[in-house]
């Protein structure tokens, strides 16, 4: 998507370590304009795999998310990361290690939200270890829904998260892939 | 405002102590819809305040946040509770404390994305004791910039946040007012 990749381009941070901040229009400032247009670019891609609910992962997924949802008219669910006492005590809960937190995650989704005859479109902010979003996945097995799509605003292909996730047989689509952030760069797959 | 009013109706829960349930809609599973009308709604009660920029608080102040963000064409900026690794080392942190986890929490921004000159709205889902929107309203005074409203999309009047906010000297809005949650009811004010 080249509006993306023009603001990654213009305002993205390579920081090193293959650590890509965009802390200025995704995830600290958010710019909703650029969120829309993804959301819609995401409804278009994944018009056709029927499904009945988004899936993302506080914090960073969320806006992303939902603009998809709104386009696709569809609710969106983001797995907390503690548990807040409206929660009921008996949720689906897995674990996955935060690359930027260097440290592992809850990633807690209530009964009430997430359940079998579900058809789950996961979205998120990146695709990088595919750790997060290989955690959703667990939680909509575990809640007995299926998985129909993954889609994520860029994806970091040097860290190899599709390889992860090859096995699940649904369409992985990013909206930017990176291929190398090596000596300062950031470039992207033509 | 009629419509989210009647979603509390069907779907929120009175889980005693004070405690509206809306995860349903707002707070875990989020309905991207009633979220753009709200934001369409605060677009509207706000459009000549001026605003530059729009704070909020995560996790639950995004949703809302974004939608507002994209009627209004402003970016967003959510004032995170722990601080990522792509945020510089110095920062604006505020403590408020946090009705539903029980503790203080704390609430950063980066002086890269709030500064003097800006003009800021702030949105968030609950108005309640008023502590979380009065540590934004903090981070807002530390980097210099100038507060022009709060919006929030529900008010629970008997907390009395409004109180503690009402020296601003900004126009407070609430899309929706709850004036009792005794026995187990749901007063909205009329």
């Amino acid at each position: 998507m080249e509006l993306l990749k023009k603001r990654i381009i213009k305002d993205g941070q390579n920081l090193g370590g293959g650590i890509l901040k965009v802390d200025g229009f995704i995830n600290h400032q958010v710019d909703p304009v650029l969120m829309d247009e993804c959301g819609q670019e995401f409804a278009r891609i994944f018009a056709d795999v029927g499904a009945t609910k988004i899936l993302t992962a506080e914090i960073s997924g969320i806006a992303p998310a939902v603009f998809t949802g709104k386009h696709m008219n569809l609710p969106v669910v983001y797995a907390r990361k503690s548990k807040p006492v409206t929660m009921p005590d008996q949720v689906f809960l897995t674990l996955a290690p935060s690359h930027t937190k260097g440290r592992i995650v809850e990633l807690i989704v209530s009964p009430e939200y997430l359940a079998g005859g579900e058809r789950v479109l996961i979205i998120d902010d990146f695709l990088a270890s595919g750790a997060t979003i290989l955690g959703l996945v667990r939680l909509a097995e575990t809640a007995g829904a299926e998985l129909v799509g993954i889609g994520a605003l860029i994806e970091k292909t040097f860290e190899e998260g599709r390889i992860m996730l090859g096995g699940l047989g649904v369409p992985i689509r990013a909206l930017v892939s990176i291929t190398s952030m090596e000596d300062g760069q950031i470039i992207f797959r033509e």
